[in-house]
């Protein structure tokens, strides 16, 4: 027995949920959760099911109907629920890369870490107590170009669903993220779209503000500017300086980005139009 | 064209939500919204469409299909959105019945009051301003019986959805209580089930609790003890006495009543086990 | 025995809390709290205390004494803690309006309401069956000076302590705004510095954040930028329109401004350089 | 220059801190942040100063000379701001002992961690990967006392201010706490005071809450009952096992507890009544 994710999206049209299901459900499996969201704005249509199947055929049947009813102009994901492969990128802080540490050295992250790359050496030690791979691609000398076609190439010899920004602090280009849409998930130490760019702690200790943020979101182009996965707050006062905001951002950080993978690693996020729909 | 609201409950067998999508979207109607959730621990299924409908035609045969399919054996709402008939109950205190009183007179609660029912005159003033039948059954010299019999009486003269308690503060025996399964809403003053009965900001003062809740719940049986609705909490320290807790409550407790409020006048809220499910 | 509120704030310089304690503690009266901020990267010092006196003689005589002492370069405001007296402005939404009526009503603000100000006649049933009077001013046929001259007409007939903004929806001129510095309180529907302008759920919507919040703060130029009071947010999803999320927002603006309000009709807020310090 | 922190608590009497200030103060030094507060209703005063000071004469001084004038009937507490020395109690989670472990070994944490004892031997590893002592004392075969006193025997091998209870999954008698009076912090993974006791998340499960939390507290009797320290919560809903509920909430565990440290480490917080005053 095992679990399944099955997801799809497309033009909403009369009834196309009717007609899913009737695939679906007709193979008698096991049906253990499934969520529908329709976008009449768009007319956009999300459905994903948790199925429970004990043999691989029913699922390619499945899959197979579903082709051929929706004909291509529908996508449509029907896999193994599995743990995700993940490229960890950072820099030199401690606080989101220690926690997927911890979580993966205890079995607790739905996803393996194949590799961290860092563009200092700093977090070498830590990351080599866990026995994982630590890549350090320095950035001195080079051009921004050059620099990320290093990344590339490194990272065009893994396999791997995700690539996991925990505090990497250098902009990528869009030329770098086109190639990996939807892949690319960021941890912004703000409360987006307020305080976009450089040190938001010291923008939002001058401003003032009683709260500050943490967003998770996919990079897609324009490094602040993706689909939105998950975001949350903690209350601020005059009593702080930027840096003990900045303290209090890290544990809002780490915990944005653990809950926004969360969702991402057991399949529950759809992307489009830049935001995103989550079951 | 009409929003409708079908809610379905039962238990739960394999191909439910598919021979109920059978049903309900071969209809041809618009689906506005669907959602559906099994509780594998008790093999509870529920369902929940808003349905746009143009005739009442196509409704009642849905309804009559359903009810065929599933003979009996599953609690069927299927009826037309439209705004609930309430009474409120309530003893001195204005920051929630207040906030009803206004959002009814702003046309921004999906519900009709139909009388305000309390066993103190203070508030006669208050709901009498926005032309509400204020009614004061005092209990002075009553014993519980008969204070509730009379209100009893007064209640049965009226059609109604649902009482809503905003701030009374007698306790209804079990007796009155089960009449109106489901359809007695509480807010609690206080984070259920922590500081149970009397005085919860004083027990929450003394105990030095650095958060302070407010729960909204069906009351079913036991005043504290129905199903919970919403919840919400609000953060306290150790300057404030249990008067200004109790003040920093209220704004809580008129939040969560009227969260609770639109989730039930929406029909999203399903009741089972002493538990809700809320789509 | 009445309650006086003392303020000082002025540049900082050492002993400087001991000279003052040294005039207020000597004159034996009871301390019922005192808060003190030194906020050294712009050498400022706030002060705050709560006095409990009986005779108005050591009140005159410690204001005298600090006078005497600081020579004119603190701000120095010491006097009873009482109702602050205030004039609301609003448009034509009811949900923060409504709130401060109601809690007038039930002597649960602590302001006086003076007078409803608005640009439309929609609030006035509202506001009438309070016993309030309600000035409206509409804006038709008039360019944004000659409008604000009726209003400012009409402002100066009153004595007050704070403009409040109530959702009144139109933008305030800087010469309107330089006769209240530190009088005029608006809530923003909008996380600022989030979402500045027009329509800011419709803005928050179309970017899919998952969280919204609001702003209450002093209005002293930019209608946008002036010093945070307070702020808090609630959760948004994919499910919800833009009308939906204003829903949502109007109980957040609501607590806000509700908030900000207990915060400065107590007088713990102190405004400089464009931030508070709040006690 | 070198930070020295100030804690006094004692029972009030009028121009206490008047007195307390004149000799704080008349040392001329430099006063970072202070914060007093009284509690009327049992008559207690607290004080809290940072204070930067070039020789520790002055420090000695201050201390003399308020101990003179005291004499004894207060709590006084002047000492250097340093890392705290802490030992960590552990069963087999790692989500707040790895946190603790990340933090400490980036540098973010406000103390030494002097050793790890735990009742199984499962975080061995962890713990030795940053090279800190695990101590394993299994309770297999022995009583509670017993159990006890070879942990005590342990402890008393070492010198440190607070152990810390991180996700230790066993009572502790109050024979082994009254050693360690306000030098025990427990995360307790549940809202207390409610579901008190063994598998909170089952039980907060089975009551259908729409919010789970966590408190951090000092342990100085019964377990679930000492001065709380700072509490959180997460929201919860319908769709979730109480496993899950159990994974939502060890990020909340984990944060509060966090939240708590920064707090007695930085020394603000004072303990009395089974309550905390946090500055």
């Amino acid at each position: 027995m095992k679990k399944y994710i099955l997801k799809i999206d497309c033009e909403d049209e009369k009834g196309l949920i009717y007609r899913i299901s009737d695939v679906v459900f007709k193979f008698n499996l096991n049906i253990e959760k499934n969520h529908e969201f329709v976008d009449h704005n768009v007319n956009k249509f999300f459905y994903r099911a948790e199925i429970i199947a004990q043999n691989e055929i029913d699922i390619l049947a499945i899959y197979g109907s579903l082709n051929a009813m929706l004909g291509g102009k529908a996508n449509i994901v029907l896999k193994e629920a599995k743990k995700k492969d993940i490229i960890i990128m950072a820099t030199k802080e401690t606080h989101c890369l220690g926690d997927l540490l911890i979580k993966h050295d205890s079995n607790e992250l739905n996803a393996n870490i194949i590799a961290v790359i860092a563009n200092h050496n700093d977090l070498r030690n830590l990351v080599e107590k866990f026995n994982i791979e630590f890549i350090c691609i320095k950035s001195d000398g080079l051009d921004r170009e050059s620099h990320e076609k290093l990344i590339l190439e490194k990272l065009f010899l893994y396999s791997f669903d995700y690539i996991i920004l925990a505090k990497y602090m250098r902009i990528l280009s869009s030329n770098f993220v086109s190639n990996f849409i939807n892949k690319i998930i960021n941890i912004h130490h703000s409360f987006l779209p307020a305080f976009i760019g450089a040190n938001p702690y010291k923008q939002a200790f001058e401003r003032g503000v009683k709260i500050i943020g943490a967003t998770s979101h996919f990079v897609n182009d324009n490094l602040d500017e993706g689909p939105i996965i998950t975001q949350d707050i903690v209350r601020v006062n005059h009593e702080m300086s930027w840096q003990e905001m900045r303290k209090a951002g890290r544990n809002i950080e780490r915990n944005v980005l653990a809950n926004a993978l969360d969702l991402v690693f057991d399949d529950r996020v759809f992307v489009y139009d830049n935001k995103t729909v989550i079951f």
